[in-house]
C-alpha cells in the first residue's frame, strides 16, 4: 500500500501529444484538489489550466511533491527530463512517478534525493504486504469494475461511482490498482506489479474489513478475456470479493485493443464467464449493471447502445460520463 | 528460463521430516541420472539411498552444484545450514535453492561465492524475459495439466505422461513450472514468483515454437478454484494454449488444502470452468482425461473412484502413478 504526499506540482516534462499526458489529465479531473499546479519544460503544448509554479513557487505554497504526469513512449523518464526532477529535489519535494524505470536508478536523481532527504515514490515498485490469499470474507460492501477489455472505462466508471455515492452522503471509497487511480486518490496498489502468487492477498488488503454499510469501489483491471492480463483480472476479482460487479464495455471496440486475434467478447459471454469466478470467493456476487463508453457517439447512438446492451443483459446500462448514477445508487440500496 | 548445472550432490540438512524433504525425494524418484550423491548433517534421518558424498568427494566425481533438497517450516534456509553451503562452494560447486530466502542475502554464503566464483542459483528469483503475452498461436503439441486444488498430482501427472512418451518414442518435453519440477528437468521458470503482468507472457517462452509433432507437457500450478492461486493458473493456462488439458483430481478430499471454507468442485464444474477459459487462447483446447491420485486407496476403492469419475465426466480416467497411460497416448495420437 502507498500513500502519496499531495498536493501535487503536475509535470508534463516537453510533452506535445495529449494520450501521453493522460495520467495529469486524469489527476487534474479526478483529483483537483491535490493539483496545486502545473510545471513543464520549454515546448510542452500540454495545458492543464493549472496555475504555474516552479518547484520553489510550489514549494513554498505547501505543495509536497512533484507528481511525473506523463507515460512518454516506451514508459522509460527521457534524458533531458532528469534535470527538472534534480531542481525538485533540491526545492525540498518528493517524486512520484508511474514509470516503468525505478527513479533511483538515474545516478543524479539518487544523489540528488540523497543530499536533500526527498521521497522517490515508484508507483510500480509499491510496498505491500507480500502475502498469499486467504478467501476469508470481510465485512462492508465491494463494487468491482470489470470489463470485456483493457482501457475501455473501468477506472472512470469506479470513479463516476464513488462521486456519486459520497454526493448522495454514503461512506465510500475509491480503491486504486493502477498507477493514475494512485495518483488520483493518493493510495493504492500497483496489482499488474505484484508477484503473481501474492495478487489476491495484495487485493485483500486493498480493501480490508469495514463497516457494514461502507461501500469500496475497487477500480478493476485487465479483463478476463484479455490473452495477456487475464490473470491480474482474476487474481484482482478473487480477492476483491465484490458484492456488486458493473461491467463496462466499448459499444463499437470490435476487437481486444492491440491484439488483432482476438474479437471481443459479448455481453452475455462476460456475464457466463464472470459469475462461476467471482461467486468462488462471494457466493452471493453479481452484475449489477452494464456501463458503456460511448465517447464520440452522438445522443441517439448513444441511446440505441444503451438499449442494446440492456436488452440483452436484462440490466440497467448507462454511460457514467454522460448519465445520472442514481438509479444504480437506487439499486445498490437493495443489495 | 533457468538452466540447472548438473549432475546435483542433494543437501537434506538436519532433517528429520519426509514431508519436509520433498524436494529430494522428488528429484531422486524423477532425475535419478542427475542425481550423483546425497549429503547431510549430523541427526539427519533421510535416506535417499544414494552414495553418500562429501562436497570434495562429489567434486572429484563432476558433480557440479549442491542442490538444497529440503523445505523447512516457513521455507528460510536455518542458520546452522550455512557452514555447509559454504563447504560446499569452497569445494568448488554451485549451489541451487528453491526457499524463499535468497541465498546471496546471507553474508558468509555472498562472501564465499565470490571467492570461489560459484554461482548461487535461487530458483524462486530466475531470470525470464519481461515481456506480456501477445495470444498468438505457436506450433507444436501442448498438454497442460489442469486441477481442482493444489499439491494432488499435476506435476506427478505430467512427469508420468512425459516418460509414457519418450518411453513410446515420441518427440516430448516436460515443461516446469515450480521449484522442484525446475530441480527435476533442469531448466523452466516459477511462474509463481512472475510478476502479475508477464506471468502469460513468460508461460508463452516456457513452451515456444516446436516441430508439429513436438509434444510440450507443461505442468500445472494451483487451480482455477483456488482463492489465493487462481490467478498464476490462468496466467499458465492463456499462456501455454494447451491442446489437451488433463484434469487432476483427489477422489477422497473435500476441501481446498488449507482453505477450510472452500469445497473441492465436481469435476463436472471444473470442465465447465476450463474449457471457456482455455479455448479463449486455443479454440481446440480439450480436456481428454482425469488423472485421479488414489495413494491410500485400496484396489477396489481405486477402481471405483476410476469408475466413477468416467462415468461423472464421459473421459477416460486413471491414476498415472498406478495404471498403464498406453490409451491416453492412443487418444492424444488422434489429436
Amino acid at each position: 500500500m502507498i500513500a502519496l504526499p499531495r498536493p501535487y506540482l503536475v509535470f508534463t516534462g516537453d510533452l506535445r501529444n495529449e494520450v501521453n499526458a493522460k495520467t495529469a489529465y486524469g489527476v487534474r479531473d479526478w483529483a483537483p484538489e491535490s493539483c496545486a499546479g502545473q510545471w513543464s519544460l520549454p515546448g510542452c503544448t500540454i495545458d492543464l489550466a493549472l496555475p504555474v509554479l516552479t518547484p520553489a513557487e510550489a514549494r513554498a505554497k505547501g505543495v509536497k511533491s512533484l507528481l511525473i504526469g506523463a507515460a512518454p513512449p516506451g514508459g522509460a523518464l527521457p534524458a533531458h527530463w532528469i534535470g527538472a526532477v534534480v531542481e525538485a529535489l533540491e526545492a525540498g519535494l518528493d517524486i512520484v512517478s508511474g514509470l516503468h524505470t525505478p527513479l533511483g536508478s538515474f545516478a543524479e536523481i539518487a544523489a540528488a534525493a540523497a543530499k536533500s532527504g526527498g521521497q522517490l515514490i515508484d508507483i510500480r515498485h509499491g510496498q505491500y504486504e507480500r502475502r498469499v490469499g486467504t478467501g476469508i470474507k470481510r465485512s462492508g460492501k465491494r463494487l468491482l469494475t470489470v470489463g470485456t477489455d483493457c482501457a475501455l472505462g473501468k477506472k472512470y466508471t469506479a470513479l463516476s461511482i464513488t462521486r456519486a455515492m459520497q454526493a448522495a452522503g454514503w461512506d465510500a471509497s475509491f480503491r486504486a490498482t493502477g498507477q493514475t487511480g494512485i495518483m488520483i486518490s493518493g493510495e493504492g496498489a500497483a496489482i499488474d506489479a505484484v508477484v503473481a502468487d501474492f495478487i489476491s492477498g495484495v487485493a485483500e488488503q486493498l480493501s480490508p474489513d469495514a463497516a457494514p454499510a461502507h461501500w469500496d469501489v475497487i477500480e478493476g483491471q485487465g479483463s478476463l478475456f484479455h490473452p495477456a492480463y487475464a490473470a491480474v483480472t482474476l487474481g484482482l476479482l478473487h480477492g476483491s470479493q465484490p458484492d456488486a460487479m458493473v461491467l463496462c464495455h466499448h459499444p463499437t471496440r470490435e476487437r481486444i485493443n492491440g491484439f488483432e486475434g482476438y474479437r471481443l467478447p459479448t455481453l452475455t459471454q462476460a456475464m457466463e464467464l464472470h459469475l462461476p469466478l467471482a461467486r468462488r470467493t462471494n457466493p452471493d456476487s453479481r452484475i449489477v449493471a452494464v456501463a458503456l463508453n460511448t465517447k464520440g457517439l452522438d445522443e441517439a447512438a448513444t441511446a440505441a447502445a444503451i438499449a442494446a446492451a440492456g436488452s440483452e443483459t436484462g440490466l440497467p446500462a448507462f454511460d457514467p460520463i454522460k448519465h445520472d448514477l442514481s438509479p444504480l445508487l437506487a439499486q445498490l440500496e437493495t443489495l
